[in-house]
């Protein structure tokens, strides 16, 4: 059972799905697949946002597709750190040759408004972009409230959300964002491989305006919308198409019981999770208000083995979960209720498992 | 029936592995499974080189990942074009700040080695890049012979084997090649999304030799590379699991077929397609010696209507066939015999349905 950051456990249906017959990547079938995916994550993120696709990658590709289409060299990016994925973007912008600017907070803390809003007023800057679940945490970033304070700006707003999505609420119309990215292995509950984004209408401005072609043909959004939408599909590349009957299936899921009833149904369990962590004498890193449902991180006791636990669940109760990453390796647990694992029945099961491991 | 250009008819033993359960990327059964994928691919390109492993992507992400690491802003490159894929090169390495000179061969003619070798004996070029099997002709370019030419020069050669690899002989070492790059829908039979690639030594010292860092962080080798190889694995991005299911077994049942006996199977159903075809009138595009065996150009007689046709074969006899792309569009069909697709039953199939329709 996968309690980790992601991969989470898939769905049965899911499996079955990307099972399915392989169809040609211009398919008439196959397009009306397409078409409902566009569909279904434009509900799922809130957006009438024309340009809304799964990138053929992973997450990382997905954050790199709203890089390097938003960043020429140059250009000015405000990122708001706070874990491991802030990071990577500025790693990814520096490579991009863009004018990189961090706001750090502690790791296991939100970020800030305040500090943000006093940074903005110092100097604008084309974008400004944060992670809204951080995995590396399990901290909830205040994604409405950065976006209300880039209202009337010229910035744009890019927002990591392959963590939340699908797990709580995300508004990309009603938080102003231009630009989200998010993955199919976390609260989706697909297998790994695909990166849903969406881009605005303000966002697609600033990339026709740029002066130079992005480096990445392979992530070209203006060529990928012309497959993705428009009266006449134009070849690009060929579509991962198995997986996309896999991300259809699971967009079907979610939408059929409900995103509401989805995200309840994660804040249920994950207090669930937090009461039988408490009565082990287990505490959470992060602050309550700022808790991520669906990635828990826990502090290690002293005197307590990090590996040692991860294995024993892992050989003797068929159950990862995750370690920490860079600063907080060998301080703090992982633990994934993602989508389809957001169950009160694995819930119990991880529970009765620490509690014999420890 | 999937005759086009690819994706290929899928092995039902592939579509069984796709819906395994995930595991996590950083599972030491999964990476068990990498490491047999990674030894199996290496088999099946005749190298050693120990970079090599599937891009997490479809083939256009591969072509991108060998020219995203080996070309710098001022590096030269020599591309050698005869179709839609060459072209292709050509706008990536634009993209990315190089110096692109092409030589322009007739689309459905081979790349010609007597003016390769002039070209070279002009000036060098840090790379020199083909297309070994055109997709949008059906021309087998004469990537042995190229590697010749290349011997004892400083060029680094990159070979696009997306529709060669598992089809006809691939042989990376004996030839000399520096970056090569496949996809998994075409002889390897396995849906689309990912990109096997290699690099050799000496391809890798000239990218430890960048004077800057590659602008894709997704797709660079050093980082992946340690994902995939080492002692200690370290996290780069999810790998897409269950896709790397279907091809580490795509990849089982080519080596226990044998290699050998694979290629010679494509060969015979590409000779009693063109005999079949040639008893119906039509024509090939490409002279005898450059065919490919697993893509077959066909060229519409005066009079028909290619997409009449095309449609008629998908609706009544559910066999798709491709088109022809940019000035061969109206004048060729593209006849897959790709992988698990060439096999006798499929090629009378079709021939009876052409018969029908024509």
């Amino acid at each position: 059972m996968l309690m980790g950051p992601g991969p989470s456990s898939v769905y049965p249906e899911v499996y079955s799905a990307l099972s399915r017959s392989t169809l040609g990547y211009m398919d008439s079938y196959f397009i009306r697949i397409m078409d409902q995916i566009k569909a279904l994550l434009q509900e799922l993120m809130k957006t009438r946002n024309e340009l809304t696709f799964p990138v053929s990658g992973t997450g990382m590709a997905g954050m790199e597709t709203c890089l390097v289409n938003l960043l020429e060299p140059g250009d000015s990016i405000l990122i708001l750190i706070n874990g491991v994925f802030g990071t990577r973007m500025r790693e990814i912008a520096a490579r991009l040759g863009a004018e990189a600017e961090v706001l750090e907070f502690e790791w296991g803390r939100p970020v800030e408004p305040e500090a943000v809003e006093k940074k903005l007023k110092e100097k604008p800057f084309k974008l400004v972009a944060m992670v809204h679940a951080e995995t590396s945490t399990g901290v909830r970033n205040p994604a409405a409230e950065i976006g209300r304070l880039l209202q009337g700006l010229d910035s744009l707003y890019l927002v990591d959300a392959v963590t939340s999505l699908g797990g709580i609420e995300v508004d990309v119309d009603g938080w102003g964002v231009d630009a989200l990215y998010s993955g199919s292995q976390k609260c989706l509950s697909c297998p790994p491989g695909l990166a849903p984004v969406t881009f605005s209408e303000k966002a697609l401005k600033a990339i026709a305006a740029r002066k130079s072609k992005t480096p990445s043909f392979y992530l070209d959004v203006d060529l990928i919308g012309k497959y993705w939408g428009g009266q006449k599909r134009s070849y690009h590349h060929t579509a991962p198409i198995n997986m996309l009957y896999g991300l259809y299936q699971a967009l079907v899921l979610v939408t059929e019981e409900g995103m509401d009833k989805v995200f309840a149904r994660h804040q249920r369990v994950h207090e669930r999770l937090v009461e039988g962590l408490e009565q082990l004498g287990l505490a959470l890193l992060v602050d309550k208000p700022f808790r991520l449902p669906m990635l828990n991180a826990v502090k290690i006791p002293q005197g307590v083995e990090d590996a040692e636990v991860r294995s024993a669940l892992r050989s003797k109760h068929k159950i990862e979960i995750g370690a920490g990453l860079g600063p907080l390796a060998g301080k703090i647990w992982r633990i994934g209720l993602l989508g389809h694992t957001a169950r009160e029945e694995n819930v119990e099961r991880l529970l009765a498992a620490l509690r014999d491991v420890l």
